[in-house]
């Protein structure tokens, strides 16, 4: 990777990765799961506040899977570039789950030191095979990374104590995590080791999801609870309240919600399920016709850290947890597994590049947690934060960015995201390199060269984005007609040789989202978008009151231009009207309308806001009406 | 009282009046108070519910405080027209309370039935002294209507109690009540009956309130109970946290502020107190510049009924309680006891005629509890009410409104309101009749005549109402000039004779008015007024989705016509578009607008909305920009 992507990469390698590892341990989470240390107390010390006390930290009985995406960024961070420092303090980790791993396998830090003899008593609530599945997916990702089978080792001898434990067979548990995770992570392992009962164990997980009597009722008697008395009442939350092919509406926790489908959508490629893919596209027309920002955020609702009412999408308050649009990615991700679609890719697209890409600051060191599209000027990125999922998730996400852009089968390439790099890839018929030479997002033209020993028949798919409205293709330099788009894609089958060169121009225009008028939030308003970047107004650059903008319906003039303190990217001016309230008239209703004034509202990318002066920040601005 | 309050205080006097005493009849109530039955449980069978299963409610500590309000009213229906029935019936319930009285003249049926033993231990939350006010206003209205003294009776011995128990001297509690009302009723018991005590103990309450050590604090310490463990966590919810003098900023319960300040209003005018006048201008001017709906509607947060941060009204969830409006009223009303200011009176009139108005029925027989200004079409009119607070307080104050209109001092009369009407008014000069003809406030021309045994000379004050730009005035035909209208009054001062004839003319303008663009909800919208009466829109008229509406900034096609199935009130027409979004077209966000065609939206006056088909409202409206 190189361009937007590589800098945001190299961004991760050089800084985040350390970071992440350092707040770690600032935080104590290693006092919990390192064996030879004295058991933490629940409560510990942590940093000192801006006014000089002493802050504490509670132990979280998620933080396993927190230390296992930091692993996992690591991994990526040192396939990007080698980092000795960096390595040996993940080997150290590592070192430490490998010591707490029990004679049978178990491994989880919470139930081993904090609540001993508990283990596998209230996989509602706790986090249990949330956690492995984490482990097991950072240990895919370091072996992959450094060849080092540690942590794999480990991993899958838990899943294989995992394997033993759940499942349909008498004497085995026929439960399922609260929280989801475990599901895709056991596909992953499943495919990095071969070892196809993991798969089979991940589609179990799927299977018994939901089913009648439930489990999670039967859990809570067993340990003497009342099941009624569940703290988020209803097993929506868990997305538990139906078999999985019977769900239809996207609810309750946005990440969890956003891991399941991940998983049976790799359980549906695995075994060509269809009931599973039928209830998937359900559940997508669900969400993102009814229930998304326009930045591929998620989850309105801070209470339920997810789903509410469809078109309730308020943006001040929108939780839109950095994790969830990264889940959505993900889920984006594993629709594709069955074939190009730009349905799924767009949103891929649409998630990456605003509410994901939004929770990490330009130079690696700050997070999001929740991505609102509004602000008054009080809502500023965490160093870190009490539940630290979204500083490694977002940044593992952009550390491997490159295993989201294309599709692979047997004879048939898809470019699903655009962007500086070189990928080898391997077909039926052999290794083929794809170089994309290309400043996306910035600028919609990508000229793909194609590398080949010989010369190869293969398919090239080539998704045209939906906001693109007339994409245009060159072939060695000769006018291409871009076909019939199946599925949003151009589609080419031809046998290519080495040094063939596409050019795919894909124009940007600047464009006004209008919102669907149910989404109340939104009325009289439009969200600015270029290419797949939406857009927003913030106030170091426009002044305070952004809701005191009110944008011309006119977008022929707007101008767009690079801006060195942003890196670069394209700030957009457009024509404005600015109101203001007469001076001095403190009347709250008046039959004047407050004075405008002509001005210049200018716009920075959405996934940016927050890299410079602390302030208000808007996405939907007044239009004209 | 003709025209429009006529028919309103016939309603209140033919229906109001006996639903209000069947709805607590048929809520229990007198099983509370009637020391004669046997004491009921707290939990008490109540009606049936609409799937035929049996509902109950509980005992409230403050019901002696509501069927108070419905004597009352009552009072007032019987100064209207006689009503043997009625009466006999509310003759029953003041024998209740007689027999309810002890030996010292206590009375409250909760302490004395519910809770014997623990009278004055919890003055803060337990409405005890609240419960004795507004018995005390029922009293006074009761002997006024009907001159029956046996309430005031038992009224001025608990107060005389009161006046014991509670002051500076050692011995006394230096006390005062948690839910303010007390005050005012006992400033309107004294003038009843000329006794200064009651007068002087009403401003021990007024200077007696948030001083240090706080009385809430030693009363909790006192039952053993940790001051700290209130459940409104601070004392501005009563209105507590400061003693009065130092009070800003208008917070906390928004019936409880309204209520304290008309009673100091009310011992500022009695005592001629300059600071406590100086405080009410402060808090008038936070409330009414940066705290109130268009409606007059105060308190927007269901949470603590009450008030929250500056610009912070939000239009669908708005509480804007019933009660929260007449205090307003009452506020106001009280601002004119120290000379006519538009200020005030315009404010009163805003409330009056929609936020308060709005909680009673066209036919008298339903109410409103809070007050949003945008509905999806779930809001609707309560029988009755488990807090039924706000039923007999709508109706006693449209039964008494003639008590709103004027202000009289020894040599001079100011009109506050305008309305078909005519009152006979006390001067020192004699007494004059002031007859109002005019179909206000459906039209803007008052017609004025004197009626005097003699010719005096006196002043009058004609409010100008600040939504009128252009008022006239003829004296006995010839045209007058209305001269520097001090504090938006038309002064007149001269010697008065019998027969003269006074035609003001308020042109009425359809008017848009636009919202302080720090009120969030508003931006972008209009509301639509007509003289005093505040607009909206219903789906009955307009079909649904209101919001889909945008009003043409050109207001000058307004039409207006009566409608006679809401009384003859004036129904105003706008040329508007109306957005459609494409059919089928699922689209969460799209480059194009919504499709928009034209159309007429019909708008009637708020205080009206849902007396018809049950649907969406909306009070400030989408409008061209």
């Amino acid at each position: 990777m190189r361009g937007f992507w590589g800098d945001r990469i190299d961004a991760v390698a050089d800084k985040t990765a350390m970071i992440l590892y350092e707040r770690c341990v600032a935080a104590g989470m290693f006092d919990q799961i390192d064996p030879e240390r004295p058991v933490p107390p629940v409560k510990m010390p942590w940093h000192t506040r801006a006014d000089g006390s002493p802050d504490t930290v509670n132990v979280q009985m998620f933080w396993d899977s927190d230390v296992a995406k930091v692993i996992e960024t690591a991994a990526y961070a040192l396939y990007r570039k080698p980092n000795a420092d960096l390595e040996a303090k993940i080997d150290a980790i590592i070192e430490m789950f490998a010591k707490l791993q029990q004679p049978d396998g178990y491994v989880n830090s919470w139930f081993i030191r904090m609540q001993p003899g508990l283990r596998w008593t209230n996989l509602r609530d706790c986090h249990e095979l949330y956690c492995a599945g984490h482990l097991m997916e950072g240990a895919v990702a370091y072996f992959h990374a450094t060849g080092k089978r540690t942590l794999l080792d480990v991993m899958c001898r838990y899943a294989d104590l995992i394997d033993k434990e759940f499942g349909l067979r008498a004497g085995q548990k026929h439960g399922y995590c609260g929280h989801e995770e475990i599901e895709l992570a056991l596909i992953r392992l499943g495919r990095a080791t071969g070892e196809q009962r993991y798969i089979d164990l991940a589609r179990y997980f799927i299977d018994a999801r939901g089913q009648q009597p439930h489990f999670f009722d039967i859990e809570a008697a067993a340990r003497g609870a009342d099941p009624a008395q569940f703290r988020h009442k209803t097993y929506q939350y868990n997305q538990s309240h139906l078999p999985v092919r019977e769900q239809t509406k996207v609810i309750g926790h946005a990440v969890r919600a956003m891991y399941l489908y991940s998983g049976m959508a790799d359980v549906a490629t695995e075994f060509g399920d269809d009931t599973l893919t039928d209830a998937l596209k359900g559940l997508w027309e669900d969400l993102t016709t009814k229930q998304m920002y326009v930045t591929g955020g998620i989850g309105p609702a801070a209470s339920n850290e997810g789903f509410t009412d469809y078109y309730d999408l308020p943006n001040e308050s929108a939780y839109a947890e950095t994790c969830a649009a990264v889940g959505l990615m993900m889920w984006a991700s594993r629709m594709l597994g069955r074939g190009p679609d730009r349905r799924y890719a767009d949103i891929m697209e649409q998630a990456l590049y605003n509410g994901a890409l939004s929770g990490l600051s330009i130079d690696g060191s700050r997070f999001f947690y929740d991505n609102p599209l509004e602000s008054r000027g009080g809502h500023h990125r965490w160093t870190w934060h009490r539940c630290p999922c979204c500083p490694p998730n977002i940044a593992r996400t952009v550390a491997s960015i490159g295993s989201y852009m294309y599709g692979v089968s047997a004879d048939g390439v898809a470019v699903h995201l655009y962007g500086d790099s070189t990928a080898r890839l391997k077909l039926s018929s052999g290794e083929v390199t794809l170089t994309q030479s290309t400043a996306y997002p910035a600028d919609g033209r990508v000229t793909l060269r194609i590398g080949l020993d010989a010369p190869a028949t293969f398919a090239l798919a080539l998704r045209a984005p939906g906001w693109c409205e007339a994409p245009t293709l060159t072939l060695n330099g000769e006018h291409t007609s871009t076909g019939d788009m199946s599925g949003g894609y151009i589609q080419l089958r031809r046998e290519w040789r080495d040094g063939d060169v596409l050019e795919l121009d894909l124009p940007m225009r600047v464009r006004a989202l209008h919102a669907h008028p149910a989404v109340r939030a939104d009325l009289g308003r439009v969200a600015i978008a270029r290419g797949p970047l939406i857009y927003c107004v913030e106030e170091t650059d426009n002044a305070g009151n952004l809701n005191g903008l009110v944008l011309s319906d006119d977008l022929s003039a707007a101008r767009t231009e690079p801006l060195p303190e942003l890196g670069g990217a394209l700030v957009i001016e457009l024509p404005a009207r600015r109101e203001r309230w007469s001076a001095g008239d403190g009347r709250l209703y008046s039959t004047q309308p407050p004075a405008a004034e002509n001005t210049t509202a200018r716009l920075v990318p959405y996934h940016l806001w927050d890299n410079r002066d602390a302030g208000e920040m808007l996405v939907w601005i007044r239009a004209a009406q």
